[in-house]
């Protein structure tokens, strides 16, 4: 029964009475099942998601509660902060974008019949945009090329050239079903064996665990510096990659979040450039996150700066090294999570690794088309000129501006919060405060077979309605107790959003209070 | 030299002259790049993937010369017919289907002062169906729920109760970006260790070998008897079985495609109690891909029946035995494969097998919601009495007839070539018919490095511009010839795509005669 706990515990998926309950009832019929968890893909059962654990669980529960049976619960509303998902909090789409999209969908409006009644309901460059991408497309109800349509490809290259400065293949760019999808495709094809190692930050993402224990890798932790902005530290990166190999595992690659999830900081050239000449020295393939490239909150201090560009920058002498850049339609103003849109660009990557990229992504046949689709708006919007374009800047400069305020209400929120502080965010969507916890919280937590963030989360969830993700789910040093949460939710919201946190937190130290 | 030769056509996938002087070309710096084809995971540089294969990449190249070069070429299109994607050979969408997406799409025309344009483009049922979804999903660009929007889900187990006349619950139902998406995640499931097997029909969809390359599952081939309308042999299955596990394979499960792919046939209930009954005896997980259940072209002859509807026939002593049921709304009438939606039906399967499916399925943060939508379309289309329906029913109907007037006339056409026989289709899109080859043109083959099969659909594509996949893609009784084509061609150019399909045969013959 302990290793059976142990696994419960360490899975730490489900909720853990469910779980204590469906173990005990299902021994007695253990054998019943060809597929059960004793005989299933020993590397699935390992997988930890915390994004989407346990707090999430109970906050659906929650949610229905509130249908069905309010009057025992002291919120009258779930606010999930537990995953950067902009319009589940009532973020609106960029009409321009989903204009195009519609006409798209329906080209029976794109008719010469239909044209009068169209031109009161859609800006003319709206149309001319749909136009453009159905001849380029065809259907958008047929596969396309499984590295995506390529037209989208060529329209994804100058974006990146006007980004950089410095030139850019449509051939070396694969569009994908998000980010997460191409991170876990370069993952696995990176991962020659158990012995690879993959470094990670800490904390970290965890889709970068996942799918390192899906495919049996090994990540190989560095630490990044809260004292020091959630920075890298190069001394940190030579420590980690020399004591893995030390110890027999054969490290490939360097996974950056940047700018930061959870922790929100956006690296400075400097330090790219010595990030860069780290992997340049150790041999490792770099592969930069750069989904929050457009969330920056901090311009003139911290800039976004690509690691394409900076990489490029550097001079012939690193012309052979390998980098993957990933990017994504569900982040920056755009938000577009539920569609499944991404890209990523493969830098002085092999051509045969190349050529096993574009067989491995045609089992899958090829990414969504309105991913796609969204791609080609995010990386293409309009210009000043255009119809849409002072629309169009007003959403985009709108939703920036609010998330910028939202960032630095809930950083000082946290910060006055007693035994809390609080990096501020450079960039991303999430802040990552660090809570000291009172010895009779931790010792409770111990009791209840929890982390004790997940407790004090858990206990958030319950007070407030408010889910967040406990620190121990993206990784922290150890001793040190965090938690992350965007700042999404809706502004007018805010500060009742912020006193209801307030209140819980000194409620909860009052009472485990040493 | 010569392992390397062996490997290129294992892989089978590039262009077999390209690849060969980049190997001799890379040899020379070989080391230079930390990710190369010796250094990247094992398993994926196994993978074979037909369908999108050697083929099609030359298709496209001479797709590409149509537009800058046609002149040396003796045909003025390439006809793409290795894949059933009806949308990129024009077959048009449903009306409605595309109505409802594109007002979820821009649900600003939904507005108010938007109604009285709106009813002038979109008939009402559609409006409504459009303010369900919008009601029931939030924002069409948020996450969902991992297993698919819930309302959906409800939806989707009223279908198939409808179907089958038996319950069917949402919790058992996960959708996904496509079958294939569900066929993965369900293969890896099952794969405990090297030793696992998994029974796959021989000729089969080659998603599946691919799949169990990747998972490193051992495939246990099962024959389909061509003589007898490619059925299933109980006897057959039972020889492959026993023969495995007597060679240490633990094989766990059975995947059976129905209507069949490459080979089209659709089972009797007789045959699928029999099978039921043979992985129930044997302790074998059924796996039913059962994505065209609406293309049945012998209705009276072989209806279509769902496995879990014979398997709830079937009593109580069937009560235990595990089933997952894929559909798609990718191929029937639909034909929307660009969007990438689907599902699968979990039928007893151990519930906590469930909650590590949600855990994996949550990794990926969600299906995308233009795939759910159409799922949902699909199980809940128009009925008799809604605006749409008149319409509706004409163009499935039409295209149904379509289909089934083309799958008669290329198995007639296949059947009158010299030394080619072909089983017409009960379901499905594809024909599967078996080529006699010459000696002499065997013999030219192997000199290419090619199967014969492949040289002869070559050797097609280069004639008349027609691409289909070759028998070697899907697997044959050795020593046998086959190639599938789909009958997805426009029925206006079809004569003229069968006649040019003669004329090289008849060509092919002449000059390989022995």
């Amino acid at each position: 029964m302990i290793s059976t706990l142990t696994r419960v515990s360490k899975v730490g998926y489900s909720q853990f009475n469910r779980n204590l309950v469906r173990f005990a009832s299902s021994s007695a019929k253990k054998h019943e099942k060809v597929l059960n968890i004793e005989t299933m893909h020993p590397l699935i059962k390992n997988v930890e998601y915390a994004v989407r654990g346990a707090l999430p669980i109970r906050a659906e529960a929650l949610s229905k509660q509130l249908k069905t049976d309010p009057s025992k619960l002291n919120f009258d509303k779930v606010v999930f902060c537990n995953i950067g998902n902009p319009q589940q909090l009532n973020q609106k789409p960029i009409t321009f974008f989903r204009q195009v999209a519609s006409l798209c969908e329906n080209p029976e409006l794109l008719k010469a019949e239909n044209r009068h009644l169209i031109s009161k309901l859609y800006p003319a460059d709206a149309i001319n945009r749909a136009e453009v991408l159905l001849k380029n497309i065809g259907s958008i109800g047929a596969y396309s090329h499984s590295k995506g349509i390529p037209h989208i490809r060529e329209n994804v290259a100058k974006f990146i050239e006007r980004r950089d400065g410095c030139e850019a293949n449509p051939d070396n760019i694969f569009l994908t079903q998000g980010a997460s999808e191409g991170v876990q495709k370069v993952l696995q094809l990176l991962t020659e064996h158990d012995k690879t190692g993959i470094m990670i930050p800490i904390p970290q993402y965890p889709l970068y665990s996942a799918t390192l224990s899906l495919v049996d890798a090994k990540p190989v932790p560095y630490y990044l510096d809260e004292q020091n902005d959630w920075g890298l530290d190069r001394k940190g990166l030579e420590k980690a990659v020399h004591e893995a190999r030390d110890n027999g595992v054969d490290v490939r690659a360097l996974v950056i979040i940047n700018p930061g999830n959870p922790t929100g900081q956006c690296l400075s050239e400097e330090n790219m450039r010595d990030i860069i000449d780290f992997c340049h020295t150790e041999r490792i393939v770099l592969l930069a996150d750069e989904v929050y490239q457009t969330n920056i909150y901090q311009p003139e201090h911290r800039p976004f700066h690509s690691f394409k560009k900076v990489l490029k920058s550097m001079g012939p002498e690193y012309q052979e090294q390998e980098l993957f850049s990933f990017h994504s339609i569900s982040k920056g103003m755009i938000g577009e999570c539920g569609r499944r849109g991404g890209y990523f660009e493969c830098v002085h990557i092999d051509p045969e690794i190349m050529d096993q990229l574009y067989k491995i992504s045609s089992v899958s046949l090829c990414p969504n088309i309105h991913g796609q689709i969204m791609v080609d708006l995010m990386t293409n919007p309009p210009v000043e000129g255009d119809a849409s374009y002072p629309q169009y800047k007003e959403e985009i400069d709108a939703i920036y501006q609010s998330l910028r305020r939202r960032a630095i209400k809930l950083a000082t929120c946290f910060n006055n919060l007693e035994g809390v502080t609080c990096n501020s965010a450079e960039g991303a969507m999430y802040l990552f405060p660090q809570i000291r916890l009172p010895q009779k919280a931790i010792k409770e937590a111990e009791k209840a077979g929890m982390a004790a963030d997940t407790y004090y989360s858990m206990a958030m969830l319950e007070a407030t309605g408010v889910c967040v993700v406990p620190g121990s789910g993206f990784g922290q040093q150890q001793g040190t107790y965090h938690f992350r949460s965007t700042f999404l939710p809706e502004e007018h919201l805010f500060d009742t959003f912020c006193s209801s946190l307030e209140a819980f937190h000194k409620e909860f130290l009052n009472k485990y209070r040493d």
